[in-house]
């Protein structure tokens, strides 16, 4: 008999590095299938219209079964599809794309992802104020997450006041609560009696180092959250944890946004200790310099 | 570790039922690959330059190792190509292209394959005239071959007198005997005293029963071939043993061109008595009825 075969593909620009594809491809094992992810690197300036629709249009012809989308496309790429699961319907952006046939279907595992891990870590309980800071793609999902989630009041943090106006706009008619935006520098006021911080921006990765924000701000009630993964512990987390906050590390998000989105592939369910325990070996790996994983192999002909 | 990932496509009209993809991906296995090989199916009027060029284009940008190529567009697809393997020069035709970084080259395994499979079944000895039946895309891969093998007298014979004189124009240059063509119908005054036949017409596929030329024309000196392989033994090679000659089904060439190709693939030998057994299993459970091995399974969501 022939292992079932899954075929995925994840289309952005600096995907080569990503570690989601080595996550689906062990998951794939796992289940016995052959699951081969392959990472489609766009170029600058190629992420144009017609590229989208011309990888899309082979894709399916290809046989292969979803992608997964990441920057910059993950708007540009809706004009394309049939039909929009209510995950991406909500935040506009998609991230995960399964062939049904002739329809192309987006989903959105970045805002299922987050809010899996958030439950995770944090319970799901209802809070008061969380503060999200950044207004960026991600931040979107995370905002998107919570305001689906039992928040009296979120309030979301950009250094830029009409980003996070934006989004606070985009997410107010699905909320359960309040959404806010506010600048930067107004943190201090809103921080204060907040439940937890959630950080959706770059900083605390190896390339942008230190915080977001000053953490003599953080108070050992807070929970505290973090979407970056590479490092695991970030500065944030790292003093978060110092002083006496919950604390919760991207790896979570970046484990469940693929196991969701394995699921939605492949309509089996996801190891996701297993996938989380695989991240976290990647993610070691990496920051020891030790070579990654073995890359596809190629014939030497 | 992840397994190492083959991905290859099979482009042409009518390529859903080939037993190519399952041959490949049970060798794969047996290489401890993820192996996933799919049919890409082209609807009549859809073998356009246009969707050439951007079928290679995408399969090289989705990190596909190779393809082959089927009918119709054996010929077309080399104006795409940066270089061709012998076998495809000589030949004009190529059924196997591998992407070598930003290039493309063509083979021939057709031609390779036929020639392997005659060598297992009859020897590589010297021969005086042989009779090839049938100009068409076979044929040529069979001419190549056998122009390529000490064949003193090759003669091609078609329904087509052109056809049959345009495939012996095209292999005469690199043949190491004579090449000649001629007509179906004076296939009496050639056949007799030659050394053996080979069908590479369609007759003898269960939706061309019969055979392309009356086998009291056959003596037992002689050999007998068949490209058809489903039915493994058609009624030519059925009334060839009757008459006592030597026969060679075309599971040899089917699977030594899938071998061939898998080797030019993956630079890993292939194993071709289990590759062949694996054919004759995949062809017997056709003829029988039986569900072909599993599909590719696909994402339920």
């Amino acid at each position: 008999m022939r292992r079932p075969a899954v075929l995925i593909g994840l289309i952005g620009e600096g995907v080569i590095p990503s570690l989601t594809p080595p996550m689906h491809e062990f998951e794939g094992a796992r289940h016995e299938m052959h699951y081969v992810y392959r990472p489609i690197d766009l170029a600058e300036g190629e992420a144009t219209e017609e590229n989208i629709a011309q990888l899309l249009w082979a894709a399916r012809r290809m046989g292969f079964t979803g992608l997964n989308i990441t920057h910059p496309i993950k708007q540009a790429v809706i004009a394309h599809l049939h039909e929009l699961a209510t995950s991406a319907r909500t935040v506009g952006a998609v991230n995960t794309v399964v062939f049904d046939g002739d329809r192309m279907v987006g989903h959105n595992t970045d805002v299922t992802g987050f809010g899996a891990a958030f439950d995770d870590a944090f319970g799901s309980d209802a809070r008061g104020r969380v503060i999200l800071i950044g207004a960026g793609g991600a931040g979107a999902a995370v905002a998107s997450a919570l305001a689906g989630r039992e928040v009296r009041e979120l309030v979301i943090v950009d250094v830029d006041l009409e980003r996070a106006e934006a989004l606070a706009s985009g997410v107010r008619g699905s909320a359960n609560g309040e959404v806010r935006a506010a600048r930067l520098e107004d943190l201090p006021q809103w921080i204060d009696g907040a439940d937890g911080v959630v950080n959706a921006t770059p900083w605390g990765m190896a390339a942008h180092p230190g915080t977001a924000f000053d953490t003599e701000l953080l108070s050992p009630t807070m929970f505290v959250a973090d979407i970056v993964y590479r490092p695991a512990e970030t500065e944030l987390l790292k003093r978060a944890k110092a002083r006496g906050c919950r604390t919760m590390s991207g790896l979570g998000m970046a484990m469940h946004q693929a196991a969701d989105a394995f699921e939605i592939f492949t309509g089996q369910p996801a190891d996701r200790a297993a996938m989380l325990s695989d991240l976290q070996t990647l993610v070691a790996a990496e920051a020891s310099g030790n070579p990654a994983p073995v890359a596809p192999k190629r014939g030497t002909n």
